[in-house]
């Protein structure tokens, strides 16, 4: 009992109050063992942003301590920040086989394939590091290969259960490790951290398997060609597709690149069975009659750039929607993807072809655990502390609220923010202060880059455009010497408002007279009247603020 | 028989394939009846559009033979582009009292009160114009005083439905007025017009009367201050909540400037009912005990200025959500407003508030017919023709399958978009051309004047923003006077982007001699060089596509 005083410290960097951008570390003495390093996809608001991974300040201030990143499965959410973060901070990388497959396709793109150590794990490995271990048990997920993530430290079991639900009949047969995750709550754990997600749906997630039934029905009525759109990860899906082409003697082609890719990437694996001959080209449907093809292909959530929107738009090189095509759009729209996915299924639908999505039939389940699942990972793990993770403020709130149901006590629910620091021993659990952490913006090339400011300049310029001033003064006198000009870019329609342009032009020139006639030199001052006068002259006469921007030059 | 040719004309101006800008013009000789006039809330990519009103062009250019608009109800998709349409086309409006009591508010706001002729119409009311007449036929929806407008032409009857829904037990006891349905259906209606909405949803939209027996559960069980969102427009919801109000000895407080407006018209013209001293001000709710106090707001759908969401974040001059206040949510968010009231709702939670919201209880129910309530429609009419209006594609479609489900020829359905000329007499419907129809931009004061170039530079900017080059040139010898100058807004953090700033210079000094040498006087040439230039030299450096904005000054 010589560390009386050691606590172990949980300390999310990512993923809570969000959806997405999901890492945590777990910290006890000289170990930091990091679970997961995804990325978030931007808000409507971050315009011009291409994706949103976390700041991993707190690791890189402490790169001795961290002995590893340890993936819990292959979504972008939990992975694809490590392209970014490796950069910075090169550490092995755990994950089960089909998590660093799909991971290794990305490293290839950055050029980070071979300076990456990458550690393949499977369920009931452990990893012995400094003084705790990690453990990987199996779980089930709308991805294959998924796992909670257990690290045992002296002071007792942290267990992460990554994204997870319950499925009885899994496709690949593998179900949930429910005996080490009992075995475990026997023993003890000390903290549970459980995915939130579906807290506020009652009972049980359905099971992959009626998909598959779903498929089955509907492959048995269509007569025509068949496009299925779901999510690329979802290898279970792509599947159970497979399986009910074979069932009606169909070929099956796939559509969209990175539905190419982790297809690619799953066959190597053995995660997709298939037979060679099966596996069409795209460019050799139009060899087969229409009845005996099926489509699996990207754009499940009314991406505008994905295979599935550009045959909706008519605008795919090889794919055209023909009258008697079938689509169904085997997903769910992401909250804030309702219209996109909505307009998809009017191109489609105009284009002659029926569409099958969610609210006709069961041709999607989700891939977290409802209320009743939710339950039974409790009971099973019995955990002395909870924190509820993977969701925005009200699951969380939610997921405690039905913990205590079971009788947590109220002192030993957590609920977390990005960036606190977590201390728990056996007998309390705590916030104790606070770490960096925060978002960071990639753009193009740029990454951390652009901030609020370039950000906010976006979406003002978004609103109502910009109107540029530019003047040429004398450096001597300060009487203009060319100008003033007046460019604006969307903000009006120049041909029908020149009139308005010339009266602003003219409410420029009388500052600059009076500047002159003060003999105001300090261009700052200048600048800032222009902007103002001109502000309210073009607010009175359109009720729009532009950004203005004057610029002067001097000779 | 001497007007065998004559024809009735349907021209949608909007409302198809669309929600929102709702109005479509029915013609007969030397009438032109319009039926609504509604505006549409701008989409995601309509940057700094204010709301988007439909074009009137063809009945601008048909003046003479508009007898006059006819309101189906006071929501804003029916009504909200009267304020603009009525300027250029000043033609009577006719509505039942509350359609137009709210309309007054805003015609006052426009100056237009006293210049419209507003006539008040009840149900079964006929207008006779002149070789049709109008009658309103009495229906329930989500607003009171709803109404369907069947036009009864010397060829039949064309009868619009307006938004509806069928409720057995409506708040005000005013049933949908099935005898008048049934009664025109007997008779034979030429045409059917019938609201789309719903159409995938089975079953049937509970009563209105559902919500408030919630509420009185909800307010017997609750102890402090009770909150509730929802449509200001929706008067029989708020008469419920002080109904449950009155039941449990509560004070009642509205927030919210379009709220307060509505429940003193609806107050005014009888629709409301509410002891004086139970209605209290705004100001007045501290005087009471919190458990005796309901707030009514405006904010169901998240909008940022809105009073609810003012309260979530703390940001609202007399209302602070306390730990105990419960806030309802009486609401479902329109698809695309998922992602705010999700932020409302977490935010109320981290200020200690309990929040009800639609996936928890039974507070909010649809104002538009389910499947089943849409089949008794087509019972009741037994149209000749079928038209599906107000939907995107998906739902006309499915609208008109479900009509030919219960029988209607394939040859008797017609699938609109806004602008096509249905031509209709007794014996076929067709298409025959089409009208110009579309969108109109209001932007501050702007209607009409910000088009798609404006849009496009607008979404432009919003992406990567604007880097603007100046530059004094010599008239006589092209040489560099001052600059070039280089200012950016919105592409990188300046400060940490100097750098990048002095390269871009450099690449347009080289431009600039360049010209200078082949002495190039065209400008135009010159500004496109500059911007080719600077674009594949920014682009390769930040993989960002800014606009670019080259000025040239001359002296």
């Amino acid at each position: 009992m010589k560390n009386e005083k050691a606590k172990v410290r949980i300390i999310p960097l990512g993923g809570l109050n969000e959806i997405g951008k999901n890492i945590t570390a777990i910290e006890y003495k000289n170990d930091i063992v990091v679970i997961d390093c995804g990325l978030k996809f931007p808000d409507e608001d971050m315009f011009g942003i291409d994706i949103v991974i976390p700041d991993i300040n707190y690791l890189l201030n402490n790169k001795e301590k961290v002995t590893g990143i340890f993936l819990t499965h292959g979504h972008e959410d939990h992975i694809g920040a490590l392209p970014y973060v490796l950069k910075q901070l090169n550490v092995p990388v755990y994950g089960t086989r089909l998590t660093l497959g799909i991971l290794e396709t990305k490293l290839k793109e950055h050029g980070l394939l071979s300076t990456t150590e990458l550690i393949i794990v499977k369920p009931r490995d452990v990893i012995k590091l400094n003084s705790v271990s990690v453990e990987f048990i199996k779980t089930n997920h709308s991805i294959a290969d998924s796992v909670a993530i257990a690290v045992h430290t002296p002071l007792g079991v942290v267990l992460h259960t990554g994204d997870f639900k319950i499925d009885y009949t899994p496709i690949d047969g593998q179900q949930t490790d429910f005996a080490r995750f009992a075995e475990l709550g026997k023993k003890g754990v000390l903290a549970l951290l459980a995915d939130s997600t579906n807290v506020e749906k009652p009972g049980y997630t359905m099971s992959e398997k009626v998909v598959g039934e779903s498929f089955n029905r509907i492959f048995a009525k269509v007569e025509g060609r068949i496009i299925v759109a779901t999510f690329a990860s979802n290898i279970h899906r792509i599947q159970q597709i497979i399986e009910a082409s074979r069932l009606y003697g169909k070929k099956v082609a796939v559509s969209g690149r990175s539905m190419e890719n982790i297809v690619q990437v799953a066959i190597e694996l053995g995660y997709l069975e298939i037979e060679e001959e099966m596996l069409i080209g795209i460019d050799q449907i139009n060899k087969y009659p229409n009845d005996k093809v099926v489509i699996i292909t990207t754009g499940s959530q009314g991406e505008p750039m994905a295979a599935l929107s550009r045959m909706a738009a008519c605008d795919h090189r090889k794919i055209s929607i023909v009258k008697g095509d079938t689509v169904i759009i085997s997903a769910t729209p992401i909250p804030g993807n309702e219209k996109l996915v909505s307009k998809v299924i009017n191109q489609l639908f105009k284009q002659g072809a029926e569409v099958i999505y969610k609210s006709l039939a069961d041709i999607h389940v989700s891939g977290h655990a409802c209320q009743e699942e939710l339950k039974l990972m409790q009971a099973l793990v019995k955990p002395r502390y909870f924190i509820p993770v993977h969701g925005e403020y009200r699951h969380l709130k939610q997921h405690g609220e039905l913990a205590m149901s079971l009788g947590l006590p109220k002192e030993n629910l957590i609920i977390m923010e990005n960036g606190d620091i977590i201390e728990a021993n056996r007998s309390a659990i705590k916030k104790n202060g606070s770490v960096i952490s925060g978002q960071i913006f990639v753009d193009g090339l740029g990454v951390g880059d652009v901030g609020n400011i370039v950000l906010r300049d976006r979406k003002y310029l978004s609103q109502d455009g910009i109107v540029t001033v530019v003047v040429t003064l004398s450096r001597e006198n300060n009487s203009v010497v060319a100008g003033p000009d007046i460019i604006s870019r969307g903000f009006v329609y120049v041909r029908e408002s020149e009139g308005l342009m010339d009266e602003a032009k003219e409410v420029v020139r009388k500052v600059l007279l009076n500047c002159e006639e003060k003999n105001i030199k300090d261009w700052a001052t200048l600048k800032s009247r222009i902007r103002d006068e001109l502000r309210s002259f073009l607010y009175e006469k359109t009720k729009r603020r532009p950004m203005i921007l004057p610029i002067i030059m001097e000779i």
